[in-house]
């Protein structure tokens, strides 16, 4: 039995879209659950409940939500001080604009939830090139759903994001079944 | 006349005597003047009056303070839109542990402010190698206090730390005069 | 007078046609000379006579192609030593597929250029998000060419695509002439 | 059975040393195997044999040494293009000095190794926080063994990097043992 939290912040909508996307995705996998949680409401017994993470937010400005940055400062710091993660598995997605037409500082918003997960000492998921739906939407960091155009005209998201996003949750939930709970790191 | 904005967040004080340090560097330069601000109570109009603008953050778990997250969410976002800074002068810097003593995620932390500063169009300014002070406070994105040693142990900040801050912020400010107000980018 | 160093890898000739739309907005601006340069060409004194550096990778696996880096590594970090080139201008621009549709991998491309200038003390030029063309060929840190579409089909690059490196070469010239020489930074 | 390849370039052998250690933990694993390589010398069959790839690199300008780069870009690029290395395990390591005292582009040189593990659909496996060594030798991305003091000055590597990264070798075969082959990824 696994069980995957996806923690997410959205403003209109997208990013809840692609984290029940990813939640599909975890639950396709016989002896998985998905839990879906917005940042604001998730709490330290909610991630250590958890045998796998999956963070997801907006792009602002060319970083994460700050509201993932609040449960990073006030939860996740205090779990990293105590270990208490160590050895689970991690991953991300994004969400933006195609503005720019080149990911829109996606790519830095997904390491700097990485790094948060890395800190904590979780096993990295990234997005392999094959996964269907790759090639419209994703970065090998992980899913990102272009909610709106070139010119910043909302635009919903379509169903190759949504298919990326749906394996990425199965992919992260099968790494945690294998593992049978979180690794023992060498001491 | 150049008028340089330094905001900040801090925990125990540490960046915020780093900020005191790079307004100290502002105000030694002739025809510059600096404004100190923390994160929370800084408001639109005090980034639009200023000619400079530098950030200061504590690293949280690899990545910026969510105090300066919110900040760049609720403020710059709105000034990024309206391309309102665009050929100002921009510049970061940061404080953290010794834990590990390879930065413990302050080049992600400095390059994530540094981004909010590039889609906002500003000048970038580095730390320059031969900077006083650089060989124990900083990295080529600017500068970064020590505040604890490798063991978590609190031990304030040294004389390098800030005299690289100092000079950080006298280069910010000498750039902001040379240019003597925002440069015209090409349209 | 300034003179404006473009250096460049390529594989197929879309990285040479961007270096070279960024050379006509070099020269486009009165008192701006560009001199274009293949990395493995490119000499120490080639750097040290510039006033602006501006360098152009393709995207290989997430990082800069390899010419980029042996020069960078042989030629650069000499001029690192010296503080040869501290105070002048730089800038940097990509090319990649559209595959993932968020930039495969620019932004840390991109980043790690910039990364060489900063250590070598340069004032880096983002691209103001109001640059003609950004919509479909850029990110905060530079123009970015995609001269494939999703499904790695090349296609070559297009206008908007041009006319945004045009800008980003005229704004490194207008920086460059507008400092009148390196900056002399505090020491 | 798990076959762990460690690439590595060097300068004056600090890089060697660190890879050399990284092997010892990997041998001390039962069931693991230790295989080292020189970025030079590193063909396409070593990395497709393979259960676990392990890249080291001394941290040049902000990135990685070319001739790591060369290997990504000749060999890596190729087993991309067919999804060759797919669910096996990735993780990386750095050298450098300890001028500036923050990691001189440490945290930038790891990720761009990782991003071309995360290409190759590698699980990344980072540097638990209470990994013996870590106070002295890591961030969360890597072992990071520092071989000249703050003022550039060589002094070769202590024992803390050197069982920080003993650890990570140790680490990284666990999971390839543990997953017993290629993750099968959702299709």
């Amino acid at each position: 039995m696994a069980r995957v939290i996806i923690v997410y912040a959205t403003d209109y909508g997208s990013t809840k879209k692609m984290a029940e996307a990813v939640a599909e995705g975890v639950n396709s996998v016989d002896g998985a659950e998905a839990v879906l949680k917005m940042a604001e409401e998730t709490k330290i017994n909610d991630l250590l409940a958890a045998d796998a993470l999956i963070f997801g937010s907006p792009v602002h400005m060319g970083s994460m939500d700050y509201r993932m940055k609040m449960l990073i400062d006030k939860v996740c710091s205090g779990l990293w001080m105590k270990d208490a993660l160590t050895g689970k598995v991690g991953a991300v997605f994004t969400t933006g604009s195609g503005f720019g037409n080149s990911g829109g500082g996606a790519e830095l918003t997904q390491l700097s939830m990485l790094s948060n997960f890395a800190e904590l000492g979780l096993l990295l998921i990234p997005l392999p090139k094959n996964t269907p739906g790759y090639a419209k939407a994703g970065s090998q960091w992980g899913p990102h759903g272009r909610s709106a155009d070139e010119n910043l005209k909302p635009k919903g998201l379509n169903d190759d994001q949504l298919v990326a996003a749906r394996h990425h949750g199965a992919n992260v939930a099968t790494v945690a079944l294998k593992l049978g709970g979180p690794l023992a790191f060498a001491k």
